[in-house]
């Protein structure tokens, strides 16, 4: 079985073509810079180098034309052996606890949640609607980077506001990177050789975005990302937590508009903010040169992240392994140790030679006789999207 | 030596009259309704009952003289009795690390603190400005809710915000509550019979306001409130720790004024928010009548208490005791035992029997055997701004 994944940005066309019995992406690309003059496709054949190309994209249907091109050269059948395609949905509101079969019910539900996601969900739903209609033939699941959270306690979920703002408005926690935490939290349970239901996780999944999650027995009971990917960890260029209030005092002391407090928050802050870099590896070199803002940003980092483990200790009650994922939680050796520093208490350590370079797709770094695992996983949000469609198609012709 | 301890808010003014030698409270009194057409004036004397006086205050100078009569009637030799005056100043900015003797130069450092705190520092100043006045010949006291704080490493009290919003406004975690987890901490290392510099404590001060402390040594090393006393814990009715994007939203989508989101967060969530009403003894009434939104509350007001004790766990890394006070720490029994309930992996657990009426002023509700005391500790600011303005006259003096 082949299955197509697609995920939509405002100018961009990520995609991924998988073979499920294998479980290999066979072709795998992004299309960047859509709707500008000079657009850039970038893709790889199977395990062979990457190509480069330039085109003109006018929109995500041109895009995906140049796309599908490229699949009836590659695949011997042409489209028609595709099983079925993943679209990746960023927001799903509290409407959907699991992927869908996308039809018009569906659109209007993923449409009725823009107004939580008014950057990322319209440019998923131009992909979905150029695709059903290039691609009719073929189903189309959306999967949803909200879902695996929607299983959130009221007393995680709902903030401390009146009730009316979440019976009426939807202002609640939703948390996000949903198909990373899920497909770690398996990988992690697979690799520690328990059953997942059996099995408690902290999973830190730590990119240019960064978000935890407590995970209880397969089922997210926390995690750090909120109404919006804009609260918990401290990220690249997004704050994370912050008092509340500072907004009021920019406002009314430096004469700032909203608008430029949001994109003070979500563009200018976290690392970058601190340190003028939002990017790790050049944090670290900043660091290692004797920069005291880089030094910072980084002890913030871990710090924040340190916090966020003993919470959700205290919240899962006991602890099998902590996870790290993500572009900075699969490399960063400096930031795994330091953020498990002095939580022998919890029965967390790392081993420094473990730590240092820890095998692929999934190694322990924590010394062998540790009460919890520390585990270094890598994610792979494109195949458990595939993996969550054709699950989505068994569940339709059962 | 007597000192006197004021605490001036912007239409009232709370005072208390110490005995040092035997630390008690000779008078209390609070002076309500300042400026308004009729003011009301409660006060008691030493053991005896309360007594309520009908008066007109037109400012904090009319109220002074108020309380400077009966003090003329109580104390033996008047006023002259009298070693020192201790201030309540609720924002010390970066500049006061402790207590200050008043003079021009503090004055002055009082005032460029009102930006951090408009509502508070101008009454405070106001009192202190004619506590001075019709008292000049004793020494005056400035005590700060945000000293003790003022310990925090740099990547506890930074916001992942721009640097220059620190280095130029001052944003940046101050924290609150000061004299309250000073006083507890002191205590609750007294109770266990070790020395405060060998004691890691995570305090909990629970009132209408609330805030939680990790303080390693007797030194506070981080602390729930931040810049301002919204952020942190869940309270009477504001809201704390939520995802600073929803004040976009609210703008946005309801087309609500900053103003009105800074009342909405300060005056109109936290419990009161959730279940529409904001003393705790109101809350479990309405809980035990099996309404849904006060079970709500209380779990919410519960859980968000239990991630900071992990977080603060993390943090110390080793804990001797958790330390529960103010009005509700101090008396809600079931709280207590809810914030501890799973925690028997941190070594944290409660007794039932002794939970359910703690000996005052001070003692355990955790099991003998318990590696964690769980203490309750009756909080007394008052005393503690005057220990605190006793000891700076004493520094004052070497």
């Amino acid at each position: 079985m082949k299955i197509l994944v697609l995920n939509a940005g405002s100018s961009s066309l990520k995609y991924s073509l998988f073979d499920m019995a294998e479980r290999t992406a066979l072709l795998s690309g992004l299309i960047e810079r859509i709707g500008e003059a000079e657009s850039s496709h970038r893709y790889r054949l199977g395990a062979s180098a990457a190509q480069q190309q330039a085109l003109t994209c006018r929109d995500h249907g041109q895009a995906l034309q140049t796309l599908f091109s490229l699949l009836r050269a590659t695949l011997p059948s042409g489209l028609s052996e595709l099983a079925a395609v993943g679209h990746r949905v960023v927001h799903g509101g509290e409407f959907f606890h699991e992927p869908a079969l996308i039809d018009r019910r569906v659109i209007a539900h993923i449409e009725a949640a823009i107004p939580l996601a008014p950057l990322h969900n319209p440019a998923n739903l131009s992909g979905i609607e150029q695709a059903l209609h290039l691609l009719a033939e073929v189903p189309h699941v959306a999967v949803f980077d909200t879902a695996f959270h929607q299983t959130l306690p009221d007393y995680a979920f709902r903030y401390p506001l009146p009730s009316q703002l979440y019976s009426e408005h939807g202002v609640r926690r939703y948390g996000f990177h949903g198909t990373s935490h899920a497909y770690v939290a398996k990988r992690a349970a697979d690799y520690l050789g328990k059953p997942l239901a059996a099995t408690n996780l902290i999973t830190l999944h730590l990119g240019n975005g960064a978000s935890v999650a407590a995970i209880a027995g397969g089922i997210s009971i926390d995690t750090s990302m909120g109404m919006t990917p804009l609260e918990g960890l401290m990220m690249g260029s997004r704050c994370g937590d912050i008092d509340p209030a500072i907004a009021f005092y920019l406002a009314r002391t430096l004469g700032m508009e909203l608008d430029a407090i949001d994109k003070l928050y979500n563009k200018a802050s976290g690392c970058l903010g601190v340190c003028g870099e939002n990017d790790m590896r050049a944090i670290h070199a900043k660091a290692e040169s004797g920069d005291d803002s880089a030094k910072l940003a980084l002890a913030m980092y871990a710090y924040r992240i340190k916090k966020y483990i003993g919470a959700y200790y205290a919240v899962l009650g006991r602890v099998d392994a902590l996870v790290f994922t993500g572009g900075i939680g699969e490399n960063d050796a400096w930031l795994r140790q330091t953020c498990c520093e002095g939580l022998t208490a919890f029965g967390i350590a790392v081993d420094p030679a473990a730590n240092a370079a820890p095998a692929k797709p999934a190694a322990a770094i924590s010394p062998a006789a540790s009460p919890v695992a520390v585990l270094v996983v890598n994610t792979d949000e494109e195949l458990e999207i595939a993996l969550q469609t054709a699950e989505c198609l068994v569940k339709r012709s059962n």
